[in-house]
């Protein structure tokens, strides 16, 4: 009965089109990294591993300064996402727990609560403040580029999973920014009308120099 | 003292560029849809309840067949994320429950696996089929337009919160697509080989036609 | 006289540029891929030959159990066309062949018939099937990642050619992804709702195991 | 039995997914355009003859000056291609026609000979020239806004099928764009170097004024 | 003679693809605006004023309290660069003037210095900050989303040009973000680490409540 | 004190997504190119000189032919907005000067007039021609892939700078892609109208060959 060997050849025909597929990219980080992402491991050494992160079960420490911790699974710690606009991270807020000021160059964020009470908000562009207090369940999108945060709203420490519309979002830290470098304190004082002495006090706290 | 007045000016310079801000783009459901989306809520009628959405903090109806529910929060529910590139899900995987082979013919998808034991799967464009179990806060990424499948793997029921890269990303169930509608049994036999009392059968169950 | 030397001079200004020209990227497949697609071949190396493709002249081996067969000229059989979003393929359908279920992840898809009657068909994510039965010089689109197919439709052979709106749009024929790999009998009957015995018979046909 | 009642509601709950769906955006010639193509049908009046275009199996008329004749099935002649990055176009070229230079300022294109022979050509920001003669079944591609041109290299009609990269390629010709409006004499001399005897003869052909 | 006639026959069939043609989308402001940026005006209603633009020749009003001026020209006040990927803006920095710290969510910048020195800085995601003094005739590029600043750095005023990546690049303004506002002192202490004397201070020199 | 150290943990949590953060994608000449730009130098060895160009600060050499000249920051020579979708470019005019007529195959240009008079124009898919006088100041929109050139319209020098929405627009200068290589001189009378005098004449001026 010929079916069989009959198929093989339709399946040779087909799969001399396999070389092509990039139905993914799972990123090789060894290789060079291109405007568009990592380059991709040749598809014969991916495995389902590569298409799956664990990291995001484990909690975040929470015992510093803000309470709270960001454990990130983007293209840089989930491989298999590298290419396919789309990455996650998890939020752990103490009590009193707060993600400060920040934005995501590269992505808008969506947030899903998934215990306890989250406070968030963004700023948009002509300085309207958009605040909302989240109950488990309820989610909220931050428009890409924009200032925003999160507050633990509750008395129980909050968890939620977010995700952003980039495998490499990028995530810039107001307080960091500003505070956490070796930007002059005269220039910052010139560019953000803070004062001398508040800009001195948060460089002592997180570090910054000059 | 002239700062207010001062700065005033140059509040009225900068603003200028107001009108143009696209720093969103909350659907209108009553205007015209186009290839990137929805058209935009005029700025002034956008409030805080546009960017959330609390329709994922309610389970699922899984009384039924599958024993399991997909409540999406995409641009048509979710107006706030209309134009942004990504969205979001839920599902609700009672014990048995599955969520049937499908496709999202615009969009890679990520899972987070929020209670319960979830086994995954898709299949590559090479036929290679990745599979895993997923435990709680464990993902994984679901790369765009393949077949893939989740079935609750543990004997409690599960629930995960599933993302997109893409506002509106689509879901074709295979099941569906060949069985819910009006093609002809006998052309449904020819173009996947299914025995002819098999694909009755399904069309049956799920009220195809012809 | 001057106007040589002078131009020359022009010349080397605008020729400056010339290295940083992206007019095209004409697919290197020894360097790295990424998510755009493949490296670039250095500009001093390309030639015509690299955006010219003979192998669409020849038809495809029909004598196989579709009586059909699938040329691509997708960016990894011809290198031109990397990055620049789109790509070929021929169709051979013998009489009563059949291009079965299938989608591209990455790609619209256009068809135009060059020889004989074509009946092709796409169900949309809402489930309703658009078919067509397409005469010599008549084109159907299939939008990107949708299910569909392609059948001869008279009692001569027929000829198409497909084009699609990516150099690497990706190929998942519904058969093969179910029934020619190791997916587990069980998990298909769990994820598809067809019977175990339509299963074997079709793994059976098409070589998968488990 | 409860089959068909308890999968009802299953589809309930995943159909109100449906007035999302972007599967398609055929387009509505009475609603504004946007940067991304024209505005959608509204689903519910989509019919298949939004997705099958039959004006390519119908010979243009060449029986002009250029022997040649392009028929397009863009966007706006073939509402099903819009807002899916693929388009297509028919080439008759009569013994001794010519597709003169010209450029498609939104695509790449790639042509498939199916009658006769095509001798057809672009050139790169380098000034290079890539030349070649094509016979039936050769396919050549345009790399995007290039200089390119399409002659019939043999002494039979020759008919080719394109394809473009978007639904809305454009179409600049080189000649028509110099001289087939009201561009001042002076200036197309002085921005071109052509002598004005010679464009004067040329606008005095396609109808150019000043 | 029939050259003329059947030349414009030859016109009547390319030109019936004239409705299609997307060379440009000139904002028409009174349709609804997309997440591609406005609807397109008439083709027949553009002139070629829709595509110059003459405000940037007129120098901002520095006498505010940061003696500096940023005169735009986004899509919402140049039509022309609607859908086109790129806008421009003018800015003028008298002596000891400041364009201070800001973002602009959509889009990438590049400046070059026309009059006097500036000296400019932005800030990675790793904190790690990017300064430099230009003079007239360099140019710097501020990635997208990312913290930047521009000062006169000299003791004459200084002016620039930018443009941007995106005919809607937004502009957000630190100091605006937050204390030009609503948002409660608490909560912008709480995110910020900043002092609550410190933030009362700059609301009441900008106009924050709460 | 326990902040500081406190402070480091989060401080490690958040770096460790350093490596990802594609703030921006300075151009390493020595990595494969791919269809998204040049490939990544490694953060660590990335300095502000990478985001800064002095090139545009002198003059172009305008004793030429074409009493003209442009002076190019493309990622080709400003490795810094490689992948940011923006390059710049001086143009400098002498009295008489002239940017012949050209196209930009990959992108959008928007010209600042900053001394003198300019004249410009582009021309349209429908052969309209839109022309324009700019005055210092003024600026004007050249959609992509249009045909358009630059004149000094005074009598004194002119300088203006010029912007891309491509960090490698490409430059197509019609008169050496028709006349500065080897196309045979029949062809290009077969594909432009062009009389053979004309073209050779170009030829010789030009160096062009065959």
């Amino acid at each position: 009965m010929m079916i069989v060997p009959i198929f093989f050849t339709c399946f040779l025909l087909l799969s001399s089109s396999h070389a092509s597929v990039q139905d993914f990219c799972v990123a090789d980080f060894t290789a060079p990294e291109g405007p568009a992402g990592y380059s991709c491991k040749k598809p014969a050494t991916v495995t389902v591993d590569d298409f799956v992160f664990s990291g995001l079960g484990i909690a975040g420490n929470t015992t510093n300064i803000i309470k709270a911790a960001v454990t990130p699974a983007f293209a840089a710690q989930f491989p298999g996402v590298n290419g396919l606009g789309i990455s996650l991270a998890r939020l752990d807020l103490a009590v009193d727990g707060v993600i400060p000021f920040h934005t995501h160059p590269g992505a808008s964020e969506v947030l899903v609560v998934v215990e306890g009470t989250i406070c968030a908000g963004f700023v948009a562009s002509d300085n309207t403040a958009y605040l909302q207090t989240l109950e488990q369940g309820d989610s909220m999108v931050f428009p890409q580029g924009l200032l925003h945060f999160q507050v633990n709203g509750g008395d129980t420490p909050a968890l939620a999973f977010v995700s952003f519309s980039s495998a490499s979002p990028g995530l810039q830290i107001l307080d960091f920014a500003l505070f956490k470098n070796n930007l002059p304190t005269a220039l910052i004082a010139q560019t953000t009308f803070l004062d001398v002495a508040q800009i001195k006090k948060l460089k002592g706290v997180l570090g910054g120099t000059n």
